[in-house]
């Protein structure tokens, strides 16, 4: 019998480096999640590849594979559509392999509806003053883009009571170890071990 | 204000090797637990030693101390007591410090009475036969000791349901490992957390 694998939901503010530690995580020679790319309408930023960072998607193909019911979630945000497609989590998780999303608050909060035995994180900014300098040296967007970020972000961190875990971006490194531990942890949590062990006590 | 540390508990089954893991802890340098050094009336092993083991006391001044009230958990167990000293705990734990015990099963849902925030770690064996040829080889004990010690053990694993983890002993180093995520993940829970960035949300 195969356990089935943890689904590991990374989100948080705006700006705060969901993407950098999604990175950082995933270039570690000891991590074996499964990443779950995420679907976008948003245009590629400089850099990004499209099938590494995300699948770019018109807003007629995005639109259509929400009518086949093919996301476990989905949200407009700032204007374009973010989602997660269904088939590759499922599949995943029933070989027994953990799942790794990095994805906006919205979204995060769908899954939770969906999946709520999942691993909810919220990477949160060491400060709000620490947030507004990242989204300012970010460098791409408008004063009035910032402070609506900012508006958005307060009301996020608000979110936070929807989440298990939160993890301080204060450093990419130590963020992607307390990230990695909270996965381990979770595989030690009596509720998932005690069914083998009960299994054990009776062929004994 | 300082943040009050976390209580440790690392309990499980006679012989599944609570005290080498929690020696193989202790001798990390990334580890920066305060060992509560537990206090009992049993002889001695070989190479234990008073004050860095165990306290080795009589019956005498151990019954003394329980009637002062300076245990936060003692039992009687295969004839000996053995208990937990309250006063470096408390200090402990009010200068946010982390405290890490390891004690017997019996105590520690004694300590899970007083302090149901505590983090409670079962420590498992890989298997009940692992089990009984580890205590079969420490070589110190009689036939029917291993026997009742047995049926002790299949008792105790039932007793798993009281803790909030479950780390199998297959390897020290692993289950040291998973003890140290454990701890870091517990530190970033959500429920602890949330208050800081209240405040913080308010400041701004």
């Amino acid at each position: 019998m195969i356990e089935r694998g943890l689904l590991i939901v990374l989100s948080g503010p705006s700006g705060v480096g969901k993407g950098t530690v999604r990175k950082a995580i995933f270039s570690k020679d000891d991590v074996d999640f499964e990443y779950s790319i995420s679907m976008t309408t948003r245009k590629p930023r400089e850099g990004e590849v499209d099938g590494v960072d995300y699948f770019f998607k018109s807003k007629e193909e995005f639109k259509s594979l929400i009518e086949k019911d093919k996301f476990i979630e989905w949200a407009e945000y700032v204007g374009n559509y973010y989602g997660t497609p269904v088939d590759y989590v499922e599949q995943c998780l029933s070989q027994g392999k953990d799942v790794f999303l990095e994805i906006e608050v919205q979204g995060a909060l769908q899954v939770k509806n969906k999946f709520p035995e999942g691993v909810f994180i919220f990477l949160a900014p060491p400060s709000l003053s620490e947030l507004k300098k990242r989204i300012t040296t970010r460098g791409t967007e408008t004063a009035d883009l910032i402070n609506n970020r900012m508006t958005v972000a307060k009301e996020e961190i608000e979110m936070m009571d929807a989440y298990d875990y939160v993890v301080e971006n204060d450093e990419v490194d130590l963020a992607c170890s307390r990230i990695q531990s909270i996965v381990v942890a979770e595989h030690c949590k009596r509720t998932r071990i005690r069914e083998k062990y009960q299994r054990m006590l009776e062929v004994e």
